[in-house]
Formats: structure tokens, sequence, C-alpha cells
């Protein structure tokens, strides 16, 4: 490995969705210097949505990507060091921790802001690239109030797609909940839920075979059976994956303490992680709430968690 | 009492700061109905501030009073129920939750989230309330980077003082740390590193007798030595309480779980109470972080947890 330059940080922030960009305005007002590095998708998950109405500060909402600018934008005018590149490999065996960008050049961080986020599953339809924020979403609760009134699909068999089908049945006309097995994988009591909510229809042993539209907004599903290998069409305007996300968390699993799916587990309630200096914020670490204000309010916490770590660190504690 | 209507709502918010509102946006979004009283500040503490440059979203910066116009904004075009009163007595001994508004309304709550957030111990001076945004500040992590190159006090003797003074000598020039007493209550740790930066300075036995300024601005203090009755000039731009906060959690204390200076416990890292359907977020609950997005974060994750629960609460589940 080519290590051109060894460049000592105090505090390295990674990630650059509402968390990572949070931490950034925070430790740069108090004076951490941060360095932020955007990760492969700079501005998160919400430079794939449309319409944001629920992070509390845009009275007549906004667009996600143009949300995503203006904390980029903030973050960069309290003085934060931000670049792109991502995080290829790291080593948290003693501080300062050392961590690889884009597989060359080294950086050695006195403490690190883990905000690299979640990835939703998606089901791997290019129809639903076209028509993601226009009809497809991945988080019900974020979306479902756009489709008030109306008749939406949400695909999957888990807690949190029954959860995001009660969310939706008090919103919407009628909810097809599609489930690609013969049964489900949710608890007892949210099946039971489910099952008890009139205007929820299930629907097993169905797949997506594509999302359809206008070109501009969803307007129907292609369905299929996977016992009676029938197609048939389904006639909603909105189209929600439940089908699980995807912590992106690998490049630090040798260190750092995840759960079985790769959620980073935090103590305590902090930010702070297994490893003393380093912190994890936003959904990285967060598989119950998944919001962009939560993970804004976390980054806040990882920030602040951070300058207490490094102003023990500067008198010689360990914490 | 006169109890002229009882009122029978699903979901009761009570506080208006930005956990309150906050869980207004997300609670009328999941069609809960809710209800919000603001209590006695409308706006909570943000309308005792002047500039906040530190909540993600508003990258030029935003004047405290109307961050939260924008927020009442917000949560009103959700669909929220805004009302003005003060919570002056509750039974919580069962559900549907009694709750007794400005002495008379009585309301019967199925979930209750109180965001009531926390008031800054102040010094009582007259001068205080007039220059309170203009150089007088109750956060010196909100307000710090403001004084950047200046010389400012700060009055408290505890960890939170400390931890603070050691923010602010990294931004300012000279910090005084004026303690009204002849030792620190700060813990021995916090007290050797502000003992160990050389640009803070510790004054004890000495109180502030009045904030001196130009009628816009603070530009010092006049102080009092309170064993040599010895008064002095102290020239600052900036003073930074840090005497304490009193969370607005009186009214609950009978019904809800609360650690020894008042602030309601949750459970878990959720906002449930020790009553179920009784969610608590912002600073009432939250000693540690206290900032705008901390509280605004813990509101989604309170209408979230409430919302959880009215699906369970429906379906005959208790939880």
């Amino acid at each position: 490995m080519n290590t051109e330059q060894n460049e000592r940080i105090k505090c390295l922030i990674i990630g650059s969705g509402p968390s990572g960009y949070t931490a950034a305005i925070y430790t740069a007002r108090a004076d951490l210097k941060p360095v932020l590095y955007t990760g492969l998708l700079i501005g998160g998950q919400l430079t794939k949505t449309s319409d944001v109405e629920n992070y509390p500060g845009y009275p007549d909402g906004i667009m996600g990507p143009q949300m995503m600018e203006g904390f980029h934008k903030q973050a960069a005018r309290m003085g934060t060091d931000l670049r792109i590149g991502f995080v290829s490999e790291v080593d948290f065996s003693q501080s300062p921790y050392k961590v690889t960008i884009d597989e060359k050049k080294v950086v050695l961080a006195d403490s690190v802001i883990i905000a690299t986020g979640a990835t939703p599953k998606w089901l791997g339809l290019e129809s639903e690239q076209q028509y993601a924020g226009h009809g497809v979403s991945a988080c019900a609760t974020c979306d479902g109030y756009f489709f008030k009134g109306e008749d939406v699909a949400i695909v999957g068999a888990g807690d949190t797609a029954a959860e995001e089908a009660l969310h939706l049945s008090k919103l919407c006309r009628k909810v097809y909940m599609l489930v690609r097995k013969s049964t489900f994988r949710a608890s007892k009591t949210m099946v039971h839920r489910v099952e008890n909510t009139p205007n929820i229809e299930v629907k097993f042993n169905v797949e997506v075979k594509e999302i359809l539209g206008d070109g501009l907004k969803v307007n129907s599903l292609q369905l299929f059976n996977n016992i009676t290998l029938n197609e048939s069409k389904l006639d909603v305007t909105g189209i929600f994956l439940a089908i699980g996300h995807r912590p992106n968390t690998e490049v630090f699993k040798t260190w750092i303490d995840t759960d079985e799916v790769g959620y980073i587990q935090t103590k305590d309630c902090t930010t702070k992680t297994n490893v003393p200096g380093v912190f994890c914020c936003g959904d990285a670490q967060d598989a119950r709430y998944r919001q962009a204000v939560t993970a804004a309010g976390s980054g806040c916490m990882a920030a602040l968690d951070c300058e207490r770590y490094l102003s023990a660190l500067e008198h010689g504690a360990t914490e």
C-alpha cells in the first residue's frame, strides 16, 4: 500500500448524511478542526428522495437533495474540511487511529465519528430507480403521508414491514402487503394486528416483476405469483419497500462491536462504541427510528461526546 | 374544580420547543390527530436567544424566535391542533390519562408526550434579561463560537460549568470562571483540567453585581467579592451562566420517575417513561446534550414510540 502521506488530524468524520454533517457543524464550532470524508453517496439516503416534509425547520417542505446541500454548506461555513473520498480500511488497534482513504491516503485521527448510514435493500428493478421518490419509497414513515386516501403496496414480511403497513393503513384507502413467501417473518403480535386491519390485504407468494407508470409517477405494479406462475396487474400509486437495510459498517467490523445485522452498538444511550474515541451516529447505529432528524440529533451527540473525549485526552486522561 | 368539558383525545403533546413541535409533526403525519398545548413560554428556550447557527438546516443561521415560528407553522400545516394553555394537574393512575389545562379544562388522553423542557437558572439581575442573546447566554456550546477571540466570563462551579469553560477556552482569548464560593463543586478531574488550561482564570468568592453594556451589547461586569466586599470591573463581551437547569417536570412527579434534579427517566434509550403511553422527549429528560437538534430528534422518537403504543392499544395489547 502506498501511504503517500500520513496526515494527523484531531477529529475525522466519516459520512455525509444528516448525522455526519451535524457532527461536522458541532465539532467545527468547537474548534476541533474536523475533516469529513463524504463516502460514495454524497449527501446520503436523502439524495435518493424527493419531498421531505417531516424534518423540522422547513415549514413548506424541501427536496431531499436540496436539504443535504444546505447541510453541506452549513458544515463548510462553520469551517469543516469537507473532502470527497471513502474509507477503504481502518486500524483501530491504537490511538491515533489509522484510517485509509480511497485505498491510498492514510489519515491518523485522534477521534473518529462513524456516520456511514445504512442502505435500504431494493428489489433490483430498473423501474424502481426510475420512480424512486415518485411513487417508490423505502420509508413509509417518511412518505406515507404523500399517499393519503390512495391505494398503495408494501413489500416485506418482517416486523418493520408489518409496522409500516399499519402506519400506511391509517393514511391510505387500501394497503396491499406483498409477501414473497407463503408465510410472514414478523412476530405473531404484529401479524395479528395486520390481519385485523380491514384495509390491509396480504398477498402471499407474490413478487413484483415491474413497476409501471406514466414516466413521471407510478400507477401500477406487474405482479408475479411464484407458485401459480400467474401474472397480474395491481393498481397502486405508491410502492413501499420494507425488505431490510444494510448498515454501511463492513469496514469497521474487525474493531467495532455490531449486532447480528451489522448495526454498530453504542453504549448507555450515548454515541460511544467499544473503542474509546470512536463514536457512531445516524442510521449506522439505529435500527429503530431511522429518520433524518434523529440522525441529525445523534450527530450532535457524537460531536459533544467527541469533544469531551478529546478534552480528556488532552489533559492526559483516557476516560 | 369546574370540569367544563372532558375532551377525549388520542395523543396529547405538552410543550412547544423543538421536541414538542417535532413530536407534533410526526404524530400529525401519522394521523394520530395530536393536540399540543404550548405551555407558558410559547416556543420554549429558543425564544430567549438570538442567532442560532448550529441547528442543521439553516446554512446562514436563523434567529431563535423565527426558528420556532417555523416549527410552529410546520406542525400546524401537518394538522396539529395547536392550543395555548398550560398543564396544571395530571392523573396518570389509569388510561385514558386525565390532564387538566389552565386549572379548568380536563382532557382525557390515550397517550401523552411530555416536552416541557427545562429552564436555565439565572442570576436574577435585570440587566441579564436586557442582554439575553446579546452577550448573556445560558449555553456555551450554542453561543461560545460567537465570541471567538474575545474575553468572556462563565459563572458556575460544577461539572457543566467546568466543561463549558473548557469549551470556551478553545474559542476565546481569555475565560474568567467566576465561582461564588471558595471551592469548586466540580469533580477533581474537571477541576484539574480547568486549572491546567492557561487561558482560564478562576476567581473564587466572586459574584456578579451587574452586567454592563452600551445598551445593545455587553462590555463588562461589575463584580463583588463576598469575602473582602471589594467591587471591581471585568472587561468581557460575553457572560455565560452555568449555574444549573430546572426541568419543568414538577406537575408530573407524583406519577413519573425522575432523577434527583427532576429530569424524567426514560427507558432503554427510548422515550418511554414508567407509565405506559406516557413518553418524554427534549430537555425535560436530557441533562447531557440539551441542544435544539437533540431535542428535535427525541421529539421524533417520542412520536414513533407513541404511534407504536397506540397501534398496540388499538389491537388490545398493553405492551
